[in-house]
């Protein structure tokens, strides 16, 4: 019998012990993980970082569900090339489509609408929580992942715009980033318009447009000449796939590259560039003077060229944004194990985007957020030598010398939690080597062990895991001698707790 | 055109802006809610405390993703009659089927399968996360909820259990729960069916055994007639609805009946009286040497009966519990706004599942666990006035009097969050009595405001909206008036930090 065409779960009560069915494989699904403990607390401090950041900011969180109605998520996947794709979806009893959300943005579209009225205006949210695409997996491309976003919805200001970079930026510094070693970049959507209007492109042809758009969003990975062809005729990759281009003239083209290539290290000079190339273009001109009032903005809060660049060629790759987009990246030169350079990408983006909201209300609702993403930035801090999070050490284990001394035991673990101190009992049913395994496993820093003698003589051993694995290295008799009573003694019953606080504080980072 | 005959995503592509589609419904599927900030804070800080205690216990988090194989996940839902329900279900590209996780004990019987060699024996892990199951929503019963388990895999030994115990005790009290307002209780599948075999009961109809299980486990709602009842013919409800018995003779009910009113307050009266409803079976014999074994060990580590008592009739409606089974209630008495006295239910449960790896792997994988009722645990806190998190504040609103000084106002912000304090600039377009009402919703402790009239004095304005709120029940005129001095003041631009930390010190909790 196929395992495929059968209702879902009827395999599954099949396969129940009692049905003596064939064994089921233990496997996940490709393009999802486990996530193990090391990684888990590292994320928590980094999100507890970000979100203490968030807070200061002004910013609320909100939780939505995983599971929306597929209509009212809409469609907003980079990939609108493939518009049925992308999400995983399944019909309600009733019926109706329902979606695994594939950002946070969407629904929060959806939430606006559905609560307008009793809302603070704006409304200031940040959402952190995993997200599902329904693509083909790859190398660090999962079909769950987080993401971390903050939204100002309901103010059409460019002051809103600016605080986002500034977000990026203080949120990068409180990770522990020195400056200099990051850079936000702001780009417009408006400023592309008038250049691609001067360059006489039909602003009708929505298609062309996101070519164009695409092509501009890749220049970081194909480089210039990339981005030549991909505005041109189009372009065959290593593989020998080719991507269909904008098919516009040499002229358009050199336009674009002019505008792409405008960005300076100086905000000034590069505002002084764009007004050039977009001069007598209405939306052009638009664009500039927000970029400009954003400068300004950050000016005065102290949020230099250093920090903060205009970058024409940001200009992101998904179709909802309607002006000044940005995104922040790592500058400092990350190496990976084997001492490669590794281009990170950007870990911080977003942009404004005005219309999100009114495919429910028919409302103008103004909006601009930034997305974190979780894992680039992780890896990235990991990389860095930024992380933190990964201090618990194991817990101390009490070994079972005597299995009809449990309770005894038992009681030795519960004295060690009320101290404070990580402490558990060895559950397991193996002899005493198999526990000391156990223990080192655990990361343990030490193990309690009490045998006959000790108990008579109303002692406890404490034997130190991190002094032990480090005799062996040892040479010298008379030195082994010294270290090896350091790391296994005996203390009195009573001064349990005390003898493992002076192993804990000898190992204390 | 109908919504339903299309493939998810299409109505969705249409529904966007440009497709001049009607609008879409902004909307949630029934069973699924939004959480706002302050109940986040709460939820957080409870879990925060929960992870505390789980961790001083030794176990390690571990993260699964939400979707897993349906095979893989089994059928372990407490609805045994709709095998095919219960589960959000749908097929992957290569037709397989796939399934949101329903629990969180599914995935860890997946996980130590798949990765049984590498992992520390036994494996100590708690996860906390969402599961999702497709069923009928209710008041309080939602398609989307937290749980939080710790599970001991690969113990045998009756210490982990014991220790479960004593882990649901300790997280209650970590909570803020004094001793005395909260029990945990024990009950033992082995003990039921060695009362169940001496009854004469067949160990072979599972579907009876089923049934006896679910009609003990409804004791507290129904009372020992309603048990009666559905031990016998069956029984019907208020509605007119009639839930079929077990169908046993009146000796067998008068058994069952006797057992399950065996519990007392002393452990050691309890267990006195179990052991002879089970004289003679075995299998019953063994399971009351295994809760006396749970209850020395209590005893040792100074769990008394004041904090875990043995229960006969906590019995868990899940089938593949197999030895000692437990669940933690409040007993305070717990009342709802309008003073009525709440039955909370367990809010800790668990129990002891030696079958749930074997259907992956045929071995004999033993482990005990215990799930916390997260929703339910934070409505009681909460009812308790238990919950904390919530202390929050609102930000410090720097308002936008005059529209062309925004880089100043902006300058002001960024100062206050220098100084650690949440701040943020009035974002919107309104004028200053809606700025006024934002900070009000916004729970903000005070605004600034500064007018042409401060900048040129370099002053600014500082609102108290706390102490401002208070002002209209203030009858004295001399009273109001240094009230009213209090509550709105100026300071040297130079000493806004210092201003606002005077205001929120005023309030400081």
């Amino acid at each position: 019998m196929s395992k495929n065409d059968k209702k879902p779960g009827a395999e599954a009560a099949d396969s129940r012990p009692e049905a003596k069915s064939p064994r089921t494989e233990a496997r996940l699904p490709k393009g999802l993980q486990d996530t193990p403990a090391p990684e888990i607390r590292t994320t928590e401090a980094m999100l507890g970082t970000i979100k203490g950041v968030f807070e200061a900011y002004g910013f609320e969180p909100l939780d939505t569900p995983a599971i929306e109605y597929t209509d009212a998520l809409g469609k907003f996947l980079p990939d609108q090339d493939r518009p049925n794709e992308g999400v995983f979806s399944f019909q309600d009893e009733d019926e109706q489509w329902l979606s695994l959300r594939y950002d946070l943005t969407a629904p929060l579209a959806r939430y606006v609408a559905e609560n307008y009225q009793g809302l603070p205006k704006p409304l200031r949210r940040y959402q952190v929580g995993p997200v599902w695409r329904n693509e083909k997996p790859g190398p660090g491309r999962f079909r769950q992942f987080m993401q971390f976003d903050a939204d100002t919805v309901g103010a059409g200001s460019i002051a809103a715009d600016a605080e986002m970079c500034m977000l990026a930026a203080d949120t990068l510094e409180a990770l522990g980033i020195k400056r200099g070693d990051y850079v936000v970049k702001i780009g417009s959507r408006k400023i592309l318009d008038g250049v691609l209007e001067r360059a006489g492109m039909s602003a009708k042809d929505k298609g062309q447009h996101l070519t164009v758009l695409r092509a501009i969003d890749k220049l970081d990975r194909l480089g210039v000449e990339g981005v030549r062809l991909l505005l041109g005729k189009g372009r065959k990759d290593e593989s020998g796939d080719f991507t269909k281009g904008a098919d516009l003239d040499q002229k358009q083209i050199d336009a674009i590259i002019e505008f792409v290539e405008a960005s300076g290290g100086d905000r000034d000079q590069t505002l002084a560039a764009l007004k050039t190339l977009v001069a007598g273009s209405a939306i052009g001109e638009e664009g500039v003077a927000e970029v400009t009032a954003m400068h300004d903005l950050l000016t005065a809060a102290d949020f230099g060229s250093n920090r903060v660049v205009i970058d024409p060629s940001v200009v992101r790759g998904l179709e909802y944004y309607t002006g000044p987009v940005f995104e922040a990246e790592l500058t400092a030169s990350i190496k990976d194990k084997r001492g490669q350079t590794i281009r990170l990408g950007s870990v911080v983006s977003g942009g404004r985007y005005d219309g999100l909201v009114e495919r429910f209300t028919g409302e103008h609702v103004p909006a601009t957020g930034v997305s974190v993403g979780v894992s680039r930035l992780l890896f990235g801090l990991q990389l860095l030598g930024k992380c933190t999070g990964d201090e618990t050490c194991g817990p101390v284990v009490v070994l079972v010398f005597d299995k009809d001394r449990l309770a005894d035991y038992q009681k030795m673990v519960q004295e060690l939690r009320g101290a404070g101190i990580r402490a558990e009992l060895y559950l397991g049913s193996s002899g005493m080597k198999a526990q000391m395994k156990y223990a080192d496993k655990r990361g343990a820093p030490c193990v309690i062990i009490q045998g006959g003698d000790e108990k008579e003589r109303g002692e406890v051993q404490i034997k130190d895991l991190v002094l032990g694995a480090g005799l062996s290295k040892i040479e010298d008799r008379d030195e082994y001698k010294k270290k090896q009573a350091e790391a296994q003694f005996a203390v009195p019953e009573a001064d349990l707790v005390a003898g493992v606080r002076k192993v804990l504080d000898r190992h204390k980072a």
